[in-house]
């Protein structure tokens, strides 16, 4: 089941079960959701470390640990390097909550989990409320975007496979779409709530469809000859300009 | 040779040449610098793309076009889709220029690869005049790091295994150094050059010695429970700050 986990979006949809490696997103996890009902498997060949004694010390009665040999272990294990513990644990729900008064990022085709993550963990730390995203994204659950998010999938809330222009459309709020070659100044652009911010891909950027939804396009001025940026990076100047236009 | 240079930084700095995968990365390096001597290895067992025939069609008569059987191209390929090309070319050489006038990134222990070549590509973008690395950074001119800088490599500056402290040191401008929980916020920060912002990898950050060698420590505030952002989104905020405050 574990390496299914590993693999399989879909898998993890059936399931509602995920797949965490390592002390540090088990401890994120913990922190914001019970551990009762969690398969830990720890590496019985490695030296365990003190972060790992302690998850496994702290965990409720339900709760399996199942000491695996490390060539299992090591090929189970979604990273290069093992950190000698990983837990299946349930997927948390979203909570379906109001979107009028908020901020939110809405993702098409982001495809690269690392990319995913990058965004996801950024926008947790900017305080966006909310980030949705299309069919076109990767899996948010899955072991390379969960990484890369550093538990932020466990703080912020991430609807995945939305439609987006269903969404824009019944949204009461500023729709605003990014682009890198045309469009009002990212600086220029009053980024109050309630408001959604949409962001591209990799290669594709926002498509024709999205582009004519919003009311506002914004630009990020670049250089001659770099063609656009990396979308973990646009999406770290959108939430740093919010952050600084309107200080929490 | 194209296996060492695939996985060796010290056979990339030894022969003096780097691998490049895919048209967009050899257009780009073409676009800056001369394919005369270069190899160029083509997957004869695949549909070439037209992109993969421009550039066979306009390369110097010097260069030597390989064609090589699918199960070796594939394998000597650093990327899960390879994509047809492959370029072994000769690594371009950092201009010597003054630092005096200019603003630049110093980055320490950034180790993975995709996080330093989104940091170069988000630089290059956002027109930072020089990048300079300590000997903890990753190669820059590694397969995954040249594909994160979609290209950056060619146009701006990066200096590799950089003495910070000495640098700093002599320099004669404002020394930023950049903290995840303490200083100036960003914003508040004046960016103007000659300045040299440093930033520390994932996980550590800035060493002590950096820290204490800065004019200013800068802050970018975050929500409470994230404990830090990427690097590369945390480069991302900074250069975009930098253009915000001094447009070209």
């Amino acid at each position: 089941m574990a390496r299914k986990l590993l693999k399989s979006a879909r898998e993890r949809r059936r399931s509602g079960m995920i797949l965490l490696d390592g002390a540090h997103l088990i401890s994120s996890y913990a922190e914001n959701f019970d551990l009762t009902g969690a398969v830990i498997l720890v590496n019985g060949a490695s030296h365990t470390t003190p972060e790992s004694n302690e998850i496994v010390a702290s965990l409720p009665a339900q709760a399996r640990v199942l000491d695996v040999p490390g060539a299992l272990f090591d090929d189970i294990s979604p990273v290069d390097t093992p950190t000698g513990i990983i837990a299946l644990v349930t997927r948390p729900a979203v909570s379906n909550s109001d979107d009028r008064e908020r901020f939110c990022l809405a993702l098409d085709g982001v495809q690269y989990p690392g990319n995913l993550g990058s965004v996801l963990r950024t926008a947790a730390a900017m305080r966006v409320d909310a980030v949705l995203l299309s069919s076109s994204c990767a899996d948010p659950w899955s072991p390379k975007c969960l990484r890369g998010g550093m538990g932020a999938q466990f703080v912020l809330p991430v609807t995945e496979q939305v439609d987006l222009l269903e969404t824009l459309k019944e949204f009461e709020g500023t729709r605003l779409a990014t682009s890198s070659h045309s469009g009002c100044a990212l600086s220029q652009a009053r980024l109050s709530a309630p408001a959604i911010v949409m962001i591209g891909g990799e290669g594709a950027g926002l498509s024709t469809e999205l582009l004519a939804s919003a009311d506002t396009t914004v630009c990020i001025p670049m250089s001659k000859g770099i063609e656009s940026l990396n979308v973990g990076a646009a999406a770290a100047m959108i939430c740093y300009e919010r952050f600084r236009q309107f200080p929490a």
